[in-house]
């Protein structure tokens, strides 16, 4: 990789000159110009990103904090923000959110450092405190919050419409004669809150409630999952249906209802949340609701982009944005047992062939 | 944010001095530091990390080229990664390797541009070209390839021992008293050749050899793994056990299998290979070989800081790292069906009560 200053002594003309050559700065002689811009061509000249970033104010980068990256659900956001920033030419800082929040303000004092042209928050594992989100409002750049929302925030924010992905649930297990309904909740989180919400809400209108027996707490990861719905399946009453905060927590009473011998759906139907790659792998399929989670993180890099674009003249109110959701129906829900659909042929699509050994 | 400029405003300094001072260089006036210093810290002053970088030559910077994010071994890879460069104080700039190599040479160009301090390459999704990979040596910096390796690369490597895995799958498998084994393969990549050799040979030892009909080749992916399980178990002479390329195919064949009404792992006792967090949560959890794969991305990660420590001073030889791993047997194996083994009491962990509903 070549230097201006290389070029400049190939060339034979000053460093400021082929600075200006490069830049596309007037007052160089055409023919300098041209001279100086095939031998950057011909010996591979490549511009310091840096100074650039020093000179432009803008250094083309974006800042995403993450949870863990291994977490299926942080990982598909990812894909539709690298994808996201790949189209718009800005390239990705990536950082442990978690491990910021821990170690303090690391996260701020970093992008502060390197200047890069905004930030997009992934959900964190550990909710950040007011503090530190009131700290982050000190930074002078445009932010886009993914996900979930945290009290009294006015930061940008794209996420999914929970509230219609539940209704949908609720209105597909009634429709299968579905009223005895359990729920594993997340109410340590914003959208855990709404989709619970929902939930008491569409069942109330259909004259339904969850006996506390059969409503528990998570804290959203498999092992969690798996130990509260044994809880709950492990009484002498169950109840015919499972409504689980989001895919992985259905994951968990998917393996606890196994491990007790239970069968998905004859005897419990489990719904999700999210429709992660395992909700289609997994057996028997999940029924779950699709929250498009990669067009999540697309559209949270398109609306920083548009803010970063904007500058100090765009509005400086922060908009929020919520993607539509979709039922999928897919083989772990059937009708309730003992419910008159529950015969009618052609209309289960459970595990028959393993029934049958 | 205040600018060093605005710190000398304030102490009625020149701007070098407030620079000198900062940056702990002699001939400023103690006093005048002090002052210096307290404004700085005052006004939550920041050091700009794209000046430091280019009069250091270093950005503490490393570029991490990898594979869709959102695939299950690349972010278990990249958690590791992400937790190396953490404690070694580094920051991640983040790429999409398979776009990169769509558009060319971006990568190089913008990791040229950049001055990032390394590069770290997760396996990707298209093999890049040998061009491509002679392309790569022009970058000037230390490079980590990870978990593949490419024709005739002279790069440092981390990945882990993929043969002992194997022979231990084996033997697991025929302690079990299995002597009719499928295969599905991947030999697109290093890791599936020498996977696929090892099986080849570590059977040979036995006395075995897998039929043509069992044996077919994987991209990795589900869907192409659930076609090509479902053409080995729709024949009429079936194997008792599938060896699988890794545990993403293993997933595929345990969904082709349930959907033929075949029971996992009375009828067929299915292997995997890496031991991702699935291969826990899945029913029945999947006899694999734990890769340890976070640690893979971890030890890629301190090669990566020793070699760029050591910059031209270091063993510019190429460094060669294998993980040892290690057989995980879960409840996706059980002695073969009609084997001696098979009614052994006790010995069986499958979904006895699934079968007797």
């Amino acid at each position: 990789m070549i230097s201006m200053k290389q070029i400049a002594t190939i060339c034979d003309v000053s460093v400021p000159t082929v600075s200006k050559a490069l830049g596309n700065r007037p007052s160089v002689n055409p023919q300098t110009r041209q001279r100086i811009l095939k031998v950057a061509e011909q010996f591979n000249y490549r511009p310091n990103a840096l100074i650039r970033g020093i000179q432009s104010g803008r250094t083309m980068t974006v800042a995403v904090a993450c949870n863990r990256i291994d977490d299926p659900f942080g990982a598909q956001v990812m894909q539709g923000v690298l994808g996201g920033l790949h189209q718009n030419q800005f390239e990705c800082l990536l950082f442990n959110w978690d491990q910021s929040v821990r170690d303090g303000k690391r996260i701020l004092q970093i992008i502060g450092e390197r200047r890069v042209d905004g930030l997009i928050l992934l959900p964190p594992e550990q909710i950040p405190s007011a503090e530190y989100m009131t700290e982050l409002r000190t930074f002078h750049r445009p932010i886009v919050i993914v996900d979930q929302t945290f009290a009294d925030q006015t930061f940008n924010f794209v996420g999914t419409d929970d509230g219609p992905g539940i209704e949908a649930i609720v209105q597909h297990l009634t429709q299968f004669g579905h009223q005895q309904i359990g729920h594993l909740y997340n109410d340590t989180v914003s959208t855990g809150q709404i989709r619970a919400n929902a939930l008491t809400r569409a069942l109330a209108q259909l004259g339904l409630t969850i006996p506390q027996a059969w409503s528990r707490p998570v804290v959203g990861d498999f092992d969690d999952s798996y130990v509260q719905a044994t809880a709950i399946l492990s009484q002498n009453a169950r109840p015919t249906a499972l409504v689980c905060f989001n895919d992985h927590v259905a994951m968990g009473a998917h393996a606890a209802a196994y491990d007790l011998g239970l069968s998905v759906p004859r005897d419990l139907s489990i719904t999700g949340f999210a429709d992660l790659p395992e909700a289609h792998t997994m057996r028997p399929a999940l029924t779950t609701v699709n929250q498009n989670v990669p067009q999540v993180g697309q559209r949270a890099v398109e609306l920083l982009v548009e803010k970063i674009e904007q500058g100090e003249q765009g509005s400086q109110e922060s908009q929020t944005i919520r993607l539509p959701v979709e039922l999928v129906v897919r083989d772990s829900t059937a009708p309730a047992p003992g419910s008159l659909l529950e015969n009618t042929s052609g209309f289960l699509k459970v595990d028959e062939p393993l029934s049958t050994l």
